[in-house]
């Protein structure tokens, strides 16, 4: 079974990050530490309205604090 | 276009939750937070070496620190 049949990106999913706090209007995160295909860690949002996926900055403050929220509920 | 379509969950995806540490095997992590359809945060890491989702508990603490690990790097 290849890895990429298993669903294992072979490559960095996201080019470029949302500066803007959008915590409302996520549905999920995705955290996607990095690994051999990918150096960087990827944090890759859902949203709400329009089910599109967008990538936010592991190390950005408003980042952390949403996904803290989620866990803390 | 209907929930469903959009990837959105109709209902909790978490029947039970791995009490064991297994960050080392986890090569993603969704975070799901509680919605109209779920009363619950969830929280869903996908395995190396498998691909297959385990269900973890969002208040366990080794699960928070390997969401922090995952963001600190």
């Amino acid at each position: 079974m290849s890895l990429r049949s298993m669903g294992v990106e072979l490559h960095c999913r996201c080019i470029k990050t949302e500066s803007k706090p959008i915590g409302r209007h996520i549905e999920k995160v995705e955290l996607i530490p990095a690994n051999s295909h990918c150096e960087e860690t990827e944090v890759i949002a859902t949203l709400k309205s329009t089910g599109l996926q967008v990538c936010l900055d592991p190390h950005a403050p408003w980042v952390k604090k949403v996904i803290q929220k989620i866990l803390a509920k």
